[in-house]
């Protein structure tokens, strides 16, 4: 991520500088989505071979159960930041922008809940 | 299913010849499941990525719900042919096995209801 | 509901019997089902309480969660019903229509799991 | 709550004097919420008469997934309503009431996407 060098921007001003970063993961949770995001892969991949063994289908859906869980806790932690960071500093902001990101956020929530 | 007689097999070879293998899956849904979870696991990759990159959280959140549905009914699929197999061929057996299977079954619609 | 009174019908047969009536709840799991959606009722009532009143949104929607949760368990009680007497009856009796119950039962569960 | 001492008010005028009021519903949208949530009163009071009739536990499933979604539906409506509102107003005021607000917000769609 570009660094910004300016001195007194916020750091919602730094979002709004750069159309395709977003710097509203702290850099250790970054960290920690990776680390939750490569154990739900693992999920996936222990899923495939679950499959192929053809264990107990009741085994594979525990394990479907599970990865959704941990998938729908990475998906709240984002909205969480988003919220916190993107959302806030729109509405700090004002104007339009602060209307498009709550909307835009409560159809992300929209689909969570019925996804 | 074919068994695996050579001699150096891996760890997940072994599993192939494990007693507990369960036919349920006819062998061309298998292939399919096993293509669905392989995407699925490539969803996770991408959320890496997009993470990795600090692509913008909204964008984040519907891939994530997009997988989540996929998941979904991956676990729906397997459930439907669980139910015609197992549960089907344990209640014709009758006795003890036969509510073993439902109650079985019945817990795991629970935990996918509510996950 | 008129009992059957031929002696010697199964459960099932009774099922069968009657186009509009499904004896499949137990008499005293159908009080409970009964006060559980009573109570479900209330809650409908008291959110319109709180709406009219304009209580703080948030406490709205523990509400509202809490309702779901209700109703999702009593969902989950009547399929477990459902699938001990229906489906198995139809799964011994076999044929088609034990096919129909299991599809139905699988499209219920979906929509569920879905909603 | 304190007592309005007029003598020909409602009981909804009486409850607008409420300390504890939260005008983030828009009078037009609030009728709106009291329509639909009674709407589902309706089909809480429909599904007992559908347990009491013993009706097809199918055909009773696929009416609580239909509540469920309206119960759903209004859950999402009053949420954006809350955040374009309460968490806007507090982000705006800035201080700990926007980190409370954010939170307390973040905790009700938790629970929204787990129930």
């Amino acid at each position: 991520m570009p660094k910004n060098t300016a001195e007194n921007v916020t750091a919602d001003e730094v979002v709004q500088a750069d159309a395709h970063q977003h710097s509203y993961i702290a850099n250790n949770s970054k960290a920690d989505y990776l680390k939750r995001l490569r154990r739900i892969e693992g999920q996936a991949r222990g899923l495939q071979r679950m499959v192929e063994e053809e264990k107990y289908c009741i085994d594979i859906l525990t394990q479907v159960a599970a990865m959704k869980k941990a998938l729908e806790a990475v998906a709240l932690g984002l909205l969480d930041e988003h919220m916190a960071h993107c959302v806030a500093g729109a509405v700090r902001a004002g104007g339009e922008e602060a209307d498009l990101k709550l909307k835009e956020a409560s159809d992300a929530i929209a689909r969570l809940v019925r996804s």
